[in-house]
């Protein structure tokens, strides 16, 4: 068990929100019952088999499939030609919003192979074996072109150009001639150079950071099959099933009415299955077969052709009074897009500062692409990145003015009023609680020993808003039905069956939540942005109150009285004064069993949009030792405060902290992508990509700051993103610490300590 | 095709109601890629299989399954022991309504078993072979007794006693000691000794049916997933997902919110899949075993062990006057319940009589326990049977008085106040149209030749309302999906779908329907009793009403108006008046693209319990011709005339009569169940147990009668079950026409013909 505090400000006291059941999810996956993407198996079910380019770059002069189509037991190949083409630069209606031109290109090549690993072809045969093997017998005749990988080197005047006549677009200055910048983004308010005139001292200093993947520990997998008369049906573990229908619809050319998709369990996303790569591949396969098609990645694939985030090269300059007030902050990140454009090198540039009250800030961002797989959303994306950079420099300048790190974070704190680079003000309270709330943990006067450091980081997370649908029904039996189309990646179904719970005052043992099909529910954004138990929960209340209003119906006609006549309570139609009459409450269970004499099944939906969203953040602190024979980083306490808004099962909540702090911890001391001299990945997998495991890491001690959102009915924020944020830096500053340099570059890996120890 | 005819009074014109785009469910079902219930397949999955008795009555003194269970590769072993034992007589809940110590006891037999192919035990094991093997070590020790299979014979004063102490309940006179008669009814009205008195012609004759199975292709199946924490999930081919998971959770003991049912595509029902056999013990093995479980009947276990309807033993008697006007109409109908109590005689005793506006009328029922599988319900259940001795009489009765028989009919056709004998005056008009519409078929004058004969019959089903669920999804792009409770097997996908495009006015290709699981739309009643186009159909509506409402209030906001000064017309939002504003109107794809800045996600739910479902009548006529030699019966001709409201799909309802008619065939020329001495089924299969195929039957005319039912909002009525009620009573009387002498058994199967023809 982990040391778990929660600080409230909570005042309303619930009966099942913020307890822990068990949670639903928990048994099917530890018995290994739940069924994920790939355990569906269909009659008649083929398989099919993606081939990758073997080079970084490179120009595809034919495609030959006659050998591989000639094969006994192939039932359909498939080129980017099976694809329609999509209109240059067209980004897909509000809901999917991405530029169709280059997903259809990522999902499979055209004019050119961009990375290793970008998908070229594809199979599908009666087994798997002999759907390797034709993919093998397609002849892909390629011309290799120069690659570059690093994001400065892409950057340079004499760079080899991914996409010959793209111009940067966005904020001046951006580069007139066609480069690998596709887009350069400026933000700014105040004055950045009175700002730092003002200041007593000024840091500048330059960081980079690795591509590291989302490490899922569920491959991509889906089967699709598609009907001679255009209905296609389509099961896959990804964070949104309304997405992937969205994606698949546009790619393959058809209607979303059309595509129903049911969503399997989800062995893990972090963002990285918000995107599609094989859906709209496996419907193309199965429309030429005429045959249901599995199609899964190997962990090599994930790793190759997958999206990570972006790896990124910052410089970051901040000044600050001798009292500790930060006068001006400026940063300048370039972020890896990958293959096609589409870094989070915005975020980046809004979230660096904002946990901050600073009334000068400038950001300036540039979006590069290179011979990279086309990075993907990984948990708070953009953020984490930025923030190595701006709470190391943070941490130089409270060395500098000899200022508890912590202190000065406090001190520059934004609450509501402090201005934000975006432009709006910043509208929320819970920082200050939450560094306070870190500030006061005993471990942060611990003393510590020889080749040891402590480190301190802060972050933040936008958390996302956004439309959701749900369900309720309300069976015979008084038991209780919810249904939303939220993938459940961290515990949504315990989360809305406690909110459904709440709402209709029920036992929650009596509330069972699951996870609809597209077919069957209003449509639900992508399970990301930690915008599920705010947006769905809010849907979720509604549909609630939807049934509630029903209910009161039923028991004004049982009553033969006004249904204004009738309120609910505690789980009971009761009437609302004397004057309505003298009637025994009645239950849920009570006119659930009366349902179809007073107008037939109980049942209702939700359709919601809401904005409102409050933002996430985190502090964390870091203790490490560093072995200064070896270089190896082992961290001996960590421990995350995160503003939670309202904790509605707190267990996951915490889990949420410690898997975020698990995964910047991976991030910070061991994650990268090592490409060879021709641009070849030559770590895909979990053995030479080191993610960290139990014996890496200590027990996590998570702090829960309750300071609720007043815009949603129970006070949540979401809790996913914030807490990957800050342990980069928190660990840099710590390692800097116990060796006496500044870390700029991640991974802090022993061979990284030792060059720094070794460096003069 | 067929010679088709639409006869209609609809006043209204619609532009996608009455008319036939291609089936939804088509291609999938003609290309083999429809999924039925034993087509899932899941990791881990397990297989069941059922061990039954080889005797038609024993008492069961042990059952010893250690060898069984010993067997390796054998993961799970029960007996009724593993289910809990049910209240003596307690009847389910409102929507489930049965004996549930019954039906606990037809699942599994506990002291007894009651027929050749009772369930005693089950067993689970990694491979079919291995769970055959392990049912066939498990051993059962029975003490015989003697048994009983004829209805009349199961009547009689010395017959075995199925249930010891069964006494019959119901209205008096009935049996005051033990007896295999579980229930007598009476109904009457009116003065039947005076209407006999009143009569000029009365004739009483006595009949026998047989039982017949409903014989749909696909086998019962299902797969079960239990977990640990008591969550179920079903996969399932049936008539009622809702039902299967009231009954699973009653006989298992669970809660309805921890079943989650998902229905399969159904290869026919017919009424036989609104029960379950399977559902209970596979999610029992599967509690047991930890593992998925898929269950499913052999065609031999089908015929053995699922219910077919009753056979039975009747006698009608009907007083005419010379002018064609029936005076009294009696009727006395003793059903076989098989081995549980619960025929359909009471629909005998209701339906019978139910065409004709006769003042006086009386009818007995009987039902009646024997060694046979439990009955259960057939296509308009109990009303086929009845009606093949009324239909007869009164045939005996036209030729009597020297009338044509279609003439009789619409001398005492039923209309709008005409008496009935459950006691409510009729209310509906549509069956004189419907008879007259069959008199004027010109083959109705064609001459006949040799050894040929006519007969004519009518035959009535109440139909079904009830309570339906639907939702209504709007797509961003303006597709339209719609999710129902009701498994589709009889094309309501396609008039959903229909009735939605319709009602929003939108094109039918946009509009998709699917079959949602229980966890995601309001609870629904079985498919069944020719109820889901009605009482489903209202749901839809009701849905897309909300949404209308919905969309409306959309552009109003758009508009920046009042929401009721916005019209739905058309398939546009429009201003109610010029005082409204010069709006342009905005199209469901218009409102549907801007679904997110208007509240989000455009998705609406119904639950409605519709009464006012009008019934269903059919009158057809038969040409048959006799080979004196061999005795067997060719049909000539068949045409079917049925009252269908406003047919949704005409070319669905031209299928529900002609599949309807050749059900009827085969009952009346072929179908029957034949046991041997020791009370063993002896024909349990498609070979020997004889269905009509296609060189069978001549092409089926159909008339569709359109009388809209005014409670339905495009008119319609059930059309799928009055079309099997009169081919055996038409067919016999043209056989008895042909041959000379009346045919007063079923089947007329060539030996029984010879047989007629060979008596005096």
């Amino acid at each position: 068990m982990n040391d778990s505090t929660i600080v409230t400000e909570s005042t309303k006291r619930y009966k099942w929100v913020g307890t822990r059941p068990i949670r639903p999810d928990g048994v099917p996956k530890v018995t290994g019952r739940a069924l994920y993407g790939a355990d569906l198996k269909l009659p008649g079910m083929i398989y099919g088999k993606v081939l990758r380019s073997p080079h970084a770059h490179a120009r595809i002069k034919s495609i030959d499939t006659a050998a591989a189509e000639a094969l006994p037991g192939v039932k359909a190949v498939m080129t980017s030609k099976d694809l329609p083409e999509q209109k240059f630069d067209y980004i897909g209606p509000e809901r999917v919003a991405v530029n169709f031109w280059h997903v259809t290109r990522n999902i499979m090549a055209r004019e050119k192979v961009l990375y290793e690993g970008h998908a070229v072809a594809a199979v599908a045969a009666v087994s798997a074996s002999i759907a390797e093997e034709a993919a093998r017998l397609i002849k892909v005749e390629y011309e290799v072109l120069p690659h570059v990988i690093d994001v400065d080197e892409a950057m340079a005047e004499d760079a080899p150009l991914l996409f010959e006549d793209m111009i940067t677009r966005g904020i001046e200055p951006a580069p007139k001639k066609p480069s690998n910048i596709s887009k350069r983004l400026e933000f700014a308010i105040g004055d950045i150079d009175k700002g730092f005139a003002e200041a007593d001292v000024v840091i500048e200093e330059s960081f980079k950071t690795a591509a590291v993947h989302q490490a899922y520990i569920e491959p991509h997998a889906c089967v699709a099959k598609a009907e001679a008369d255009g209905q296609i049906e389509i099961w896959s573990s990804s964070q949104g099933h309304f997405a992937m229908r969205a994606l698949t619809a546009q790619i393959i050319g058809a209607r979303l009415g059309d595509i129903r998709v049911t969503p399997a369990e989800i062995g893990g996303g972090f963002g990285g299955k918000t995107v599609t790569y094989l859906e709209p591949v496996a419907a193309t396969l199965s429309r030429k077969a005429g045959l249901p098609v599995r199609l899964q990645m190997t962990r090599e694939e994930v790793f190759r052709a997958s999206g990570p985030t972006s790896g990124a090269s910052m410089r970051v300059k901040i000044g600050v009074r001798k009292d500790g007030t930060i006068t001006a902050m400026e940063g300048l990140y370039k972020f890896q897009a990958g293959a096609f454009p589409g870094s989070p090198v915005m975020n980046g540039c809004l979230c660096g500062f904002a946990p901050y009250d600073v009334p000068n800030q400038r950001a300036v961002g540039y979006d590069v692409v290179s011979n990279r797989p086309k990075a993907a959303a990984y948990r708070a994306p953009g953020s984490p990145i930025a923030g190595f950079a701006v709470e190391s420099v943070l941490d130089m300048c409270a060395k500098a003015i000899g200022m508890d790190p912590l202190a000065l974070r406090i001190k520059n704190v934004a609450g509501i009023g402090s201005p934000t680079i975006a432009g709006p003000k910043h509208a929320h309270a819970g920082f200050k609680e939450t560094l306070q709330a870190l500030a006061n943990h005993p471990g942060y006067k611990a003393p510590l020993g020889p080749n040891q450091g402590r480190g301190v980081a802060c972050g933040y997370w936008f958390n996302g808003g956004g439309e959701s649908g749900a369900t309720l029904q309300v069976n015979a039996d008084g038991t209780v039905l919810v249904a939303t189309g939220s993938p459940d990646i961290g515990g949504s179904r315990a989360s809305m069956a406690l909110m459904a719970a709440e709402t209709l005052g029920v036992d929650y043992s009596t509330v069972r939540a699951i996870v609809a099909d597209t077919g069957s529910v209003g449509y639900t954004h992508v399970t990301g942005g930690s915008r599920v138990t705010f947006a769905t929960g809010i849907a979720v209340v509604t549909a609630t109150q939807n049934v509630i209003k029903d209910l009161c119906r039923r028991a004004a006609m049982i009553w033969d009285v006004d249904p204004e006549g009738v309120v609910w309570e505690d789980g009971h139609a009761k009437p609302a004064g004397a004057n309505v009459g003298d009637f025994k409450p009645l239950s849920l269970k009570e006119l659930a069993a009366k349902a179809a004499a007073t107008g037939g099944p109980i049942t209702g939906s939700a359709g919601v949009n809401p904005g409102g969203q409050a933002p996430g953040f985190s502090a964390q602190f870091y203790d490490v030792e560093v072995d200064p024979e070896t270089g190896h980083v082992t961290i001996l306490r960590a421990v995350v405060a995160q503003d939670v808004g309202k904790a509605i099962h707190p267990s996951y909540v915490e889990g949420q902290m410690q898997g975020g702090v698990v995964q910047g911890i991976g991030w910070a001391l061991n994650e990268e992508y090592i490409y060879n001299a021709k641009g070849q990945l030559d770590n895909p997998g979990f053995l030479d990509y080191r993610c960290p495991v139990a014996s890496d890491l200590p027990m996590i001690d998570t702090i829960l700051v309750e300071v609720p959102n007043p815009v949603h009915p129970y006070g949540a924020k979401g809790v996913g993103e914030a807490n990957i944020c800050p342990p980069m830096a928190a660990i840099g500053s710590a390692v800097s610490q116990a060796i006496g340099k500044r870390m700029t570059s991640l991974p802090m890996s022993p061979p990284r300590v030792l060059e720094a120890l070794s460096a003069g």
